[in-house]
């Protein structure tokens, strides 16, 4: 791991409509297999009401803490669309509006229709540039290392995209996957052991029952991809050595997979 | 909305499998209804990694500022199997072995397959009282305002329905939800009018698109019954004189709801 840094991100979920269980995100999951992916390491996640103060505290501790952060959702034209105002504010700004994103609009909602409420998605706090939106039309916005998104999923995901290659990647994640048809607390103290002989990776135990028989995923990731091998061997060897047979898969149905 | 007590709740998910992608949480938004049912209004939630001193300062700001807070994740057998512990120390105390918990292993495990690592299951904070697991037997913990409880989501469930009689409720929000087959940034403008006039509501407006046809679903939320009919008739009235029929309906599928 020595001379890798270690990039580091946050999500930031906003909307009253994801806490009061009105919907589902369906952000988190998509962003964070694609941070790992590219080496970026997200390290929290919060879901934030649309209330002023608690999304500027976020964002001014998040973006100190972590090399990245990604806000999603509030950035339509309604008065709970309050994302872009409070970025500026948690950057000690005020919002501008933007002549490209007000050409955009015209050009695509037609001059004749705009009104205050449109334009209100032309305003980006001073100091940001755009991230293009191939879905819609309307930008995002990225101020230092605060990336604002849309919360609608494809529209996310396409500005997370356009992005994509501005962001500073990290050494990617190796990941393996062993399952053992044993119950977790069998294997539970040679685990232990293993991660104590290794730790340099990161290993990690997803219990399941499937069909009436209890197993466990062995989820070891690390950097590197020989302490990789040698950590799966070992576990490997571990299962055989309980008496069962090791069997090694990169997907299983998340249904099945407690977080124990 | 006077004499009625705000109780609040935040929702720890503990795990680095959520936050790398492997796993996508199934937790949050069923967690989210439940308390919305109970009129306790969840305030935030964070995706922690499985990280000590993370896990130790989320408990303790989090269980400052809200009433409640629910934690999943992390209790198992294996040495990434750390909330327990964390949460001892953020109250702090220490574990203790619990015999109940030891003679509901014994009977379910056998006391010959009783492993060090299975007792770790055992482990309660000192001041903590055990919640119930209905699914898989071992139980969860409530220590003061935090109640910790398993991953894995049908045995969350159960645990969180063996604890949902000994919360606080608070006044049950109200919720009438009306479709606009027009585009968000049409009614927005006589949309934060409304929300001026009504400041005891909650509007949230969420767009969508289907078969092509732009539209929004306007949702008005309030413990006060006249307060919430008051609004929504504002709301209807205002959809019919820009031309359209107001539709009210309880659901739309969430791929249709992007957050804005």
């Amino acid at each position: 791991m020595t001379g890798v840094k270690n990039i580091t991100a946050c999500a930031l979920i906003i909307g009253n409509e994801v806490l009061s269980g009105r919907t589902a995100d369906a952000n988190l999951n998509w962003l964070a297999l694609r941070l790992t992916e590219k080496g970026i390491r997200l390290a929290e996640a919060r879901v934030l009401p649309d209330v002023e103060e608690v999304i500027i505290d976020a964002v001014n501790e998040c973006r100190e803490k972590y090399t990245y952060v990604f806000t999603t959702g509030g950035i339509g034209p309604t008065h709970d669309d309050i994302t872009a105002l409070c970025i500026a504010k948690a950057f000690g700004t005020t919002l501008e509006r933007n002549a490209e994103i007000v050409r955009l609009l015209e050009e695509r909602i037609g001059k004749d229709k705009m009104n205050e409420a449109r334009l209100k998605m032309a305003d980006v706090p001073v100091g940001g540039s755009l991230i293009p939106n191939p879905v819609s039309g309307v930008p995002g916005f990225r101020i230092g290392n605060v990336f604002v998104m849309a919360g609608v999923p494809s529209i996310m995901r396409g500005m997370f995209e356009g992005i994509a290659g501005e962001l500073e990647e990290g050494a990617r994640m190796l990941s393996r996957s062993v399952i053992a048809f044993l119950p977790e607390g069998t294997i539970a103290d040679g685990l232990n052991a293993i991660q104590e002989r290794h730790p340099a990776t990161e290993i990690g135990s997803y219990p399941f029952r499937k069909d009436g028989v209890f197993g466990c995923s062995l989820v070891t990731r690390t950097t590197d991809k020989d302490e990789l091998d040698a950590a799966v061997e070992e576990i490997r060897e571990m299962i055989r050595d309980l008496g069962a047979t090791p069997v090694e898969e990169n997907e299983i149905d998340p249904e099945d997979l407690p977080a124990g």
